[in-house]
């Protein structure tokens, strides 16, 4: 049988589970990824678990989101992580380093192999013919732990590419063309595959900031074959050795058929508030702008800065423009540097930030409100870039460059001049100062985390018990989404790896007594909500279900829930349960007390589950959808005491 | 009859007194500036005074404190001070362009001129024989709408500065020494006057070093004489016609006597937490550290970066250092890159933020808890860093370097290699692409003021009433400090441009119920508060008067006040009142209503004051201790009210 890259990557990692699309599958994990944003709460899960050591091939935490530093909760944080990394045996990319995703490419990447990170643009090192995947925190910490990780098989959807770019279009454009093409849901539960003749034209930098931006179409990932290119880039990075030659089989087919002709490509733009919202930029060419932003993972490369460099070398950005220039890796800012290009760009007048993901992810740059910012980063969801009534676009670094020049958005063809030439290096700069290789395990064992203040264990949880009298403490309507069970933005994250401090703002904009409540029956057993329809859509935070079991949060009873939130409250022990009779969902009110009885062996026998309404001769028929393995894990009180259980026995 | 530097600027610009130490005389300024944090405030009471053009003959507005942007209150207060600069026909340095003393000094400061700034390291410029002073924001609103600055005359303490530095040593030494020597408080009420054979081996990048730390001893300035070297400096920043010969008479005398010999330095560091706190570095030499930072206008020099990249050059930071490299001009960070300077700290292991104050006054870098940093900043009070528990040690760039490549405080003469070479650049880069120069009056007085929604006007002020009957809604013990009236902070600050929002935190810290207490009487005439002595001592903020002013605060009835808060206060419109009989205190208590009869009139006609406790049959006897000039501004209530009538005239 022929197989095409995608499916030969699957198949060398299948550990449980059949090839066919909708079937879940277990996959083994070769290496994990996770950053400081997501990473603080997988390795207190890490220590929670009592994991000993890294089982991965190569595991690494980076430190890339939080660098502002504008108290001691993001350097304890650091402090911890980098403890933490000694402690299981992990790479550590120190503040400073860069972005996880070209770091990951530069330093550790091989094809042939399966990455699983707690960042949803992990997706990005497909560009290096690995399976690479974004998952939840504690899907990647059971990763660490050697666990399977378990996913949807996906349909592949081969993208042929034929052609060359032209002048001013690069790899920017031609993802933002398939989002043109897909919008923002049209990769759901598919793998991208691109192949064909047109792929030597695209170097393994292009080919990252496509596989990048996979994320934004919904894919469960991208991959691009290992080929010369591939080699050429490891060479540079001084791993030839990890390259092997990775290509479709003759004759390989794909689910969905696509084809990208580069040479037909023009400079594209993601209009606010959403990368699916394309145009040609020559259709908005005109507006003015107040920022022009280059730099992030969808950007990352040497060719992206340098190109923009020597658009505006010996120009000056246009009063009032601020040309933001946010570096990626550390690495790659010494050959900037070396090679003129910071100086070439300070002289345009451009503001020159640390390396990281800064204003990609809102930690700085926010621009003022309501005015225009020009961006290469890959989202411009509302309020994303710390403006809460903000104006992004995205764009290639030659239409965000040209832009900055003339004060509006400019299609880059009609900069009036020629497109610049620019080499990759021969020699770029391998640099590891910052990027710390792990402790053999005998040195690795005697290190104890370094928690500061604001860095506090998980707390040991219970195992389901048989029988509760549960208050229902909050009833819900519909599409109930995780930002209400639990919010983002800078009021709230700092506390991400505090689990006790963040729990405070559960439930706050729904009803801002649930935690004295929650606090006040905690001890007596805990206590149930009650929701609607899609219950837990939008973000996949796994404190959204952490912050509630912590608070005593037992069994949740809705009449649907979002997948993701869902399999959040399996993983970490609150029982999902939904209405047999939606029509039941009338009959709860908040202050209701459920008595459950038998309830842990009646899951587990496979028998019906009830509630009665206690005082009101009244039960309510109740149902999981939980798999045999999963009623294992919510029995034992969640993943964590599971993966104890285990490596105890 | 001779005098020395200090005293012939001081002569040259005396509007009002005498030059007898101690007598409050009145200086014609030439020159403002004024930085973001404490600049929005000052454009809103330009906007409130209704002043239509700065009568100063150069007004710098820089933006260098708030370059965080997190969300939209920092880049829309950005937008509203670039069109304030322009309404009022001010120099604008943009973001990303430079702390505003070095770049002052580079494009604006010119010997023989007065400097008036809203930020208190304003001294530094001193350096460039300016009589160079730190004063509140609406001393210098007033001095742009060309109102003479009032101050204490000072005594003038000369400094014979003899020999030359050692190698390993340099300016931060020098100042250090002289911290050593007097301390944060020895002087005040002084102005430091550098003179002798030894300033010809102190550039003016050194002199701006010693200047600008002349704030932490307390001073009222700091000055040097205008010589060749301010000539050089000069003509290389492009500017010769700026430059005059300003230097003491011959047989010129000095209040106090100091010297100091260069060659007789040897490397010193402020220990936590104060910059007083001097010793030699060999003494704690073998301390451990967490971070070694880099930058700050009290080491803001070509010199003071390339120093620490030729010793860090072609090695690597200790393991587990953070090494914050913080450059303070845009035209210097393209020298530094141009240079190589920029590649030899990266390689080193260095993280590279953007150029700005930053870390210096909290705004990122903040070190982890309990952690030794070692920076090249002018302070380190409790907390400064943005870290509660903060041990910042105070240095200079050479045992900074040193310090970094060994992970603990090194005496840099222990290197192990010599004292690296470091030429000051023959030809340094001029580059004005992010200053803007003053528009035009024509254009600029049809220019609106671009307020985003954190922007909010000073609402207009009453005049002192003469009838009142004021509620006593606070009465507080000793030493409240102006924290305790209106808190800093990251959670305070950003609401800095906008009276309404700060004006909710007002004593929040004595007692949070004050606000909507306030706010209830607020219409009905307002209300008194009762404090003990030493009332509104520590930082010189003017939003703890305009903030409860704001809040219908018309009477302070308290045993004494702290110099500065009591003349904020009298500046704003609030009448400051002592007991005359201080038991008197005993017997107001929180509630208590007291009555005001002629009280206006009272003030006015020099008659003694005050107040009926109603209902009590008791009459409280008060005095103030305003000049005439400030009777005349308390009765229309304050300042801004004083000039628009004075305009309306």
């Amino acid at each position: 049988m022929s197989y095409n890259v995608a499916q030969k990557l699957i198949k060398d990692h299948l550990v449980k589970g059949e090839m066919k699309p909708g079937a879940e599958i277990g996959l083994k994990i070769d290496q994990t990824l996770t950053q400081d944003a997501t990473g603080t709460m997988v390795m207190l899960e890490l220590e929670a678990m009592g994991i000993e050591q890294a089982k991965t091939e190569a595991s690494a935490q980076y430190v890339d989101h939080n660098l502002i530093q504008e108290d001691s909760k993001n350097p304890d944080d650091h402090l911890f992580l980098e403890s933490a990394a000694k402690r299981f045996g992990l790479h550590f990319s120190r503040p400073g380093n860069g972005v996880s995703h070209p770091v990951h490419m530069q330093r550790l990447a091989a094809p042939g192999k399966t990455l699983l990170g707690s960042d949803s643009h992990t997706c990005a090192n497909g560009c290096m013919g690995m399976l690479a995947i974004g998952a939840g925190g504690i899907d990647v910490a059971m990763a660490i732990a050697g666990e399977p990780f378990y996913v949807k098989m996906p349909k592949i959807w081969g993208v042929k590419v034929t052609g060359e770019f032209p002048d001013w279009v690069s790899a920017k454009d031609a993802i933002l063309e398939m989002l043109k093409r897909h919008g923002v849901k049209g990769g759901v539960n598919h793998i991208f595959e691109y192949y064909g003749p047109g792929l030597k034209n695209l170097t393994a930098m292009d080919r990252h900031v496509i596989a990048n931006m996979g994320a934004e179409l919904g894919a469960t990932g991208t991959v691009f074959p290992s080929d010369e290119e591939t080699k050429r880039f490891l060479k540079l990075q001084g791993r030839e050795e990890d390259w092997i030659e990775l290509k479709a089989d003759d004759g390989a087919e794909y689910d969905v058929h696509d084809e990208l002709n580069l040479s037909e490509l023009e400079p594209m733009i993601a209009k606010p508030s959403s990368p699916g919202n394309v145009v040609p930029v020559k259709e908005i060419a005109g507006e003015s702008i107040y920022q022009s932003y280059i730099g992030s993972s969808a950007n990352p490369g040497f060719r992206d800065f340098a190109i923009a460099s020597k658009i505006v070398e010996g120009r000056h950005i246009a009063d009032g423009v601020s040309f933001d220039l946010n570096p990626t890796s550390r690495q790659m800012l010494i050959d900037l540097s070396q090679q003129g290009h910071i100086a070439n760009f300070l002289q345009a007048g451009a503001r020159l930030h640390q390396a990281g993901c800064n204003g990609c992810i809102g930690m700085g740059q926010a621009p003022a409100t309501g005015r225009n910012s020009l961006r290469t980063t890959p989202r411009n969801f509302p309020g994303r870039s710390g403006t809460k009534e903000d104006s992004v676009f995205l764009c290639s670094p030659e239409t965000a460059a040209i832009s900055a020049l003339h004060g509006k958005i400019t299609d880059p063809r009609d900069a009036g001049f020629s497109y610049p030439e620019v080499q990759e290096l021969d020699q770029p700069t391998i640099d590891t100062q910052l990027l710390d290789v792990p402790l053999p395990y005998e040195e690795a064992k005697d290190v104890e985390l370094v928690k500061g203040p604001n860095v506090a264990s998980i707390p040991e949880m219970d195992e389901l018990p048989n029988d509760m009298e549960l208050p229902v403490l909050l009833k819900m309507g519909d599409d109930i989404s995780t930002d209400e069970i639990l919010a983002g933005g800078a009021r709230v994250l700092p506390y991400r790896s505090n689990l006790p401090e963040i729990s405070k703002f559960t439930f706050e904009i729904v009803d801002d007594t649930y935690y004295d409540r929650a606090m006040d029956v905690r001890d007596d057993g805990g206590h149930v909500v009650v929701g609607g329809t899609n219950y837990g859509q939008g973000s996949s935070r796994e404190h959204a279900a952490l912050a509630p079991r912590f608070l005593g949060l037992k069994v949740a009873i809705v009449k649907d829930f979002a997948r993701i939130h869902w399999q959040n409250l399996a993983n970490f022990g609150v029982l999902p349960l939904t209405f047999v009779n939606e029509s039941d969902w009338e009959e709860l009110e908040q202050g209701d007390v459920l008595v459950f009885k038998g309830l842990r062996d009646k899951i587990h026998d496979g028998y019906e589950v009830e509630a009665e309404i206690k005082g009101k001769d009244k039960t309510i028929k109740l149902e999981h959808a939980l798999s045999k393995r999963q009623i294992e894990i919510m029995q034992m009180g969640g993943l964590i005491n599971w993966v104890k259980n285990r490596l105890e026995k």
